[in-house]
C-alpha cells in the first residue's frame, strides 16, 4: 500500500535538519521524497510497523510532528501534482 | 471529501514565506493546517476546483511544488499522528 509520510520539523535548527536527514534516509528506502518533508512509501503492514518504529526513535516528539496517511493500493487517481518536480536527492554526495 | 494539500516552498526566501502565508490563508477557509505546509481541507468537487485555481495563481510553478491527495469521505482510519500537535494559527494577529 502507499503510505504518505509528512514530517514537520524546524529546519532553522541544525539538530532539526539532522533529524530531517535521518527521517529522509529511512523513508527513501521504501519510496521517494516528493517534497522536502513529504515522502511516498510503498509498504506492507509489517514494513510499515518497522519504519514507524524507526521514525519514532529519530523524531523529537516535543518539537516535531509526524503524520501517516494510508492511501491504499489504488492510489494512482488520488494524487495530483503542480509546479516544480525536482527530485530530492540524499544529502550526502555519492562517492564512487 | 478530505483533500490533503502539501506545499513545498523555500521559506528562507521572504517571497516564498509570503506565498506560504497566502496559500495557508486560502486553505484554512476549508479546513485546518496540520503542519507548517500541510493542510487538510473538506471540499466538494466544485470547491476543490475553485481552491485549486486560487492556489495555482499564488504559487510560483518554477520554484514551488503543490500536491493534492484525495482521501475520499472515509478518511478517519487513514490518518495517524505522532508528536507535537500544536495548531497553526494565521500569522496575522487578530485585532478586535
Amino acid at each position: 500500500m502507499l503510505v504518505l509520510i509528512t514530517y514537520d520539523v524546524n529546519t532553522e535548527d541544525p539538530a532539526g535538519r539532522k533529524r530531517l536527514r535521518q527521517i529522509a534516509r529511512q523513508c527513501v528506502n521504501y519510496g521517494q521524497r516528493v517534497q522536502n518533508s513529504v515522502f511516498e512509501c510503498m509498504l506492507d503492514t509489517a514494513q510499515c510497523k518497522v519504519l514507524q518504529a524507526k521514525l519514532l526513535s529519530i523524531m523529537d516528539p516535543e518539537r516535531d510532528s509526524l503524520r501517516f496517511y494510508y492511501l491504499g493500493k489504488r492510489y494512482e487517481n488520488k494524487i495530483e501534482h503542480f509546479g516544480n518536480q525536482r527530485s530530492y536527492q540524499p544529502e550526502a554526495p555519492l562517492i564512487l
